[in-house]
């Protein structure tokens, strides 16, 4: 039967393919759209970026375009009349008889300067002939997923081709920031703009290693934390000030190595303990996947794996947390020497999560410990420690009817059978999603393990891109005949 | 004699008062060229405020103006092929039969940004007319001073008198940088262009409170240390690496938080140990001097003092090591959230240096103790520990020719004895001077200890600045006397 229907979707591969110049150019477009949420500045970018969206859905003949305001930004934000970027509803097609599912994207992306190391501008996407690969912040993450749906319209109407189901777009412009303002919209409009919605699907993550496609059903959350700890009025000279002031990089530091070690152990007590115990039946799961240690490396682009063999790894990345410490706002963080006390500084830090750790047991854990240190320091600074935001973990049935059609979809497109995998990323959407309209999530990947998502040049390979389109289509068919 | 003296100077000190508008302009003018020698794409600011300069030694009758190139700037660098900052020289007057003063200032400044914090643009004078003080990045640090002894030209010149002593200024841009290549300058230039020099005087320190003037005979030296820790091959998604690659940041912070303790004690073995003895003798010297915690805690904006009473606060100041940790290159530094694992971080540290401790031996142990910290984590990451910078500490006798001169020209103007103190600060080059001109050198302080050099909101009071120049000027009349 596969076969079968797989002829049938010949002439939607044959047209994706000969669309694919028209396809590389919108993604171009996408990418040229420095829509970085975290930064307050671009924030007329991100908005564009949903102006450049809505454009793109009118003239595809989506109808019932919104674009749903959120209001202001909360703190911490430095403007606060700040507003937040609006989400973008549409639909395609209103038929009662097929199925409807809403496809969830985003349209921000992470900072991304040259300076940072970057072989081309972040944001004037750069097409390497060569190796066939797009460069650009947001190509993989998220913006070639999210054009990815238009262009699978966009090939049914040079078909002439029905949907096999409606199509819902929700595009979120904060999702590198933390989502805000998106879980209180899905919960408004569970029973009004997405009445009806049978299924979810999200293209916002990658495979697990560059050759095999996957299916995701489970992803890790995340808890994003900041230490402030502020003590002079300003920032000081080392020369004058050093050695008689109590200074808060000082403490920072202290505070902030007792939170995890070298080999990646979470030195919080109580949060290893909230960890679902390992079955001896998912222990085995592990055992199939497509993945080794080399491919890690490859990725990673060093020989720094904490875990010498498959399972392992795949273990800390699915179903294990993990501390990382990003940073320091308020330091010095120039090149070369600069003699400065700083007076007020900021440790960032963040926890991904796993079942069953519970997100606000685990805010009193982490704020119990680092207090606790802090206290220990006697210290005369100024401490504070909080939460920015939080996304809990999430996992779903594969073997269900989604997951089923991706799989066909997948191997009509690339001839194999998909892994199923899980991810140690976060989408703290999929969990609302799932909650607020009671329906199953997808979470069906476009990009590679190696595109460098929050990264300097970020790829997304054109076979992936086009094969992507390729694969959303053939999902929806297999997904509205189910 | 003091008093009749001062009848004699009485015409030059109302000459100042009178030109007050076209020295604040001189200061005003000074500021505006950003001259941040650390920020490699300022350094043609640096080179303009040369220039600058150049212009004004010229206007005022120097001879012998000359801009000394110092070459290309040595690595850490990120364009190889940087040249320094030049060196101005100039002469004013070359009478055998009077004392030749070496004048040094730098031109080069601290960087500064609005968004640090500044209430007014850093590099546009601001003058607040109620308060009668200059705002603005220099001010005090070192351009103030530096067009001070402009200004005691431009009065004598105005005056039609002749300067008692000859001249010869030396004015660098690389001193918040290491002065680099300016040791070299002084070793070859000692028995050329600097031959016949009988005492160099630098203005580039502060009163140790905001009430009574100073001069300073001692001054705490400067290694300034990078610890460099490379792991992925770029930034990574914290979500999708998190807890399988060893992330350079918990490494970094680990070894950061093994040097200096909350209370200021430093945590490298052997440090502490070099330091020279305090004596009954020395310990009385504190008693005298004028300060108060009140007087700290105003400076530092905050109750933050690491010590209880005067005289541990001026013993840690200006005898004891101190030990601050600046910041971090390469970690996320911006506000907000950013789920980044940053594959090279560079953490800046420096080591306050007092007698008896020997700059190659520091270094030795502190590469020493952060190797053995780095290599107890046991981590795969790349580990990198330097020196970018030193300056040795220096100690000189209150009681000769120069310091009594300044004491008489400074009880003149502001109508006391000033205090004898030492700095906690760095100018490494007075050290270079005393060695390779082998005469005395006095360090004369324009600004007030609560100026802000190296942070927001650099001040000079105009009282300070006015009354500064008398001072200098006051000084070159009483030392070419003696």
């Amino acid at each position: 039967m596969a076969s079968y229907e797989k002829l049938e979707l010949e002439p939607f591969f044959q047209t994706i393919e000969e669309l694919k110049p028209k396809f590389i150019q919108r993604l171009q477009k996408a990418i040229s759209i420095p829509s970085v949420s975290s930064d307050e500045s671009l924030r007329p970018k991100v908005v564009e970026m949903a102006n450049f969206l809505v454009s793109e859905l009118k003239e595809l003949g989506f109808t019932d375009i919104q674009l749903k305001e959120l209001g202001t930004q909360p703190p911490p934000v430095a403007d606060s009349t700040l507003q937040l970027p609006p989400i973008v509803l549409g639909r395609f097609g209103t038929d009662p008889a097929k199925k409807t599912v809403l496809v969830y994207g985003h349209y921000d992306v992470q900072p991304a300067l040259k300076e940072d190391g970057w072989s081309t501008e972040p944001f004037e996407m750069h097409y390497d002939q060569q190796k066939d690969i797009l460069y650009g912040r947001g190509s993989t993450d998220d913006k070639g997923p999210v054009v990815g749906w238009l262009n699978v319209i966009e090939a049914h109407n040079k078909l002439g081709w029905e949907l096999p189901v409606n199509l819902v777009v929700c595009f979120e412009g904060m999702e590198e920031s933390g989502s805000l303002g998106l879980d209180d919209l899905v919960a408004k409009e569970a029973k009004q703009y997405f009445k009806g919605v049978d299924q979810v699907t999200i293209s916002d993550n990658y495979w697990l290693g560059t050759k095999k496609p996957v299916l995701t059903y489970g992803l890790r959350g995340c808890n994003y934390y900041q230490i402030i700890i502020e003590g002079p009025g300003a920032d000081l000279h080392s020369g004058i000030f050093g050695g008689i002031v109590a200074e808060p990089m000082t403490d920072l530091i202290k505070v902030m190595s007792t939170l995890v070690d070298t080999d990646g152990k979470i030195l919080i007590p109580g949060v290893d303990a909230m960890v679902a115990p390992l079955t001896e039946k998912e222990d085995k799961l592990y055992d199939a996947i497509d993945f080794s240690v080399e491919e890690l490396n490859a990725a990673s682009g060093s020989k720094t794996s904490l875990h010498d063999n498959k399972k392992d790894i795949l273990k800390h990345r699915w179903r294990y947390p993990s501390l990382s410490l990003h940073g320091i706002e308020g330091a010095f963080s120039g090149s070369g020497a600069k003699t400065v006390i700083p007076a007020k500084v900021v440790g960032k830090f963040s926890i991904r999560t796993v079942p069953d750790i519970v997100s606000g047991k685990l805010d009193e854990l982490v704020f119990k410990h680092i207090t606790e240190e802090f206290n220990k320091l006697k210290s005369p600074n100024k401490f504070k420690v909080e939460l920015i935001h939080d996304g809990n973990y999430w996992v779903s049935d594969p073997f269900n009817e989604s997951f089923t059609a991706a799989a066909k979809a997948t191997q009509d497109v690339w001839g194999v059978v998909p892994d199923f995998t899980r991810e140690g990323g976060s989408i703290p959407i999929t969990l609302t999603f799932e909650k607020e309209l009671g329906v199953d999530v997808l979470l069906l990947p476009m990009g590679r393990g190696d595109d460098g998502a929050h990264s300097i040049n970020e790829k997304l390979d054109v076979s992936n891109y086009i094969n992507g389109c390729k694969t959303l289509g053939g999902y929806l068919h297999y997904f509205g005949k189910s």
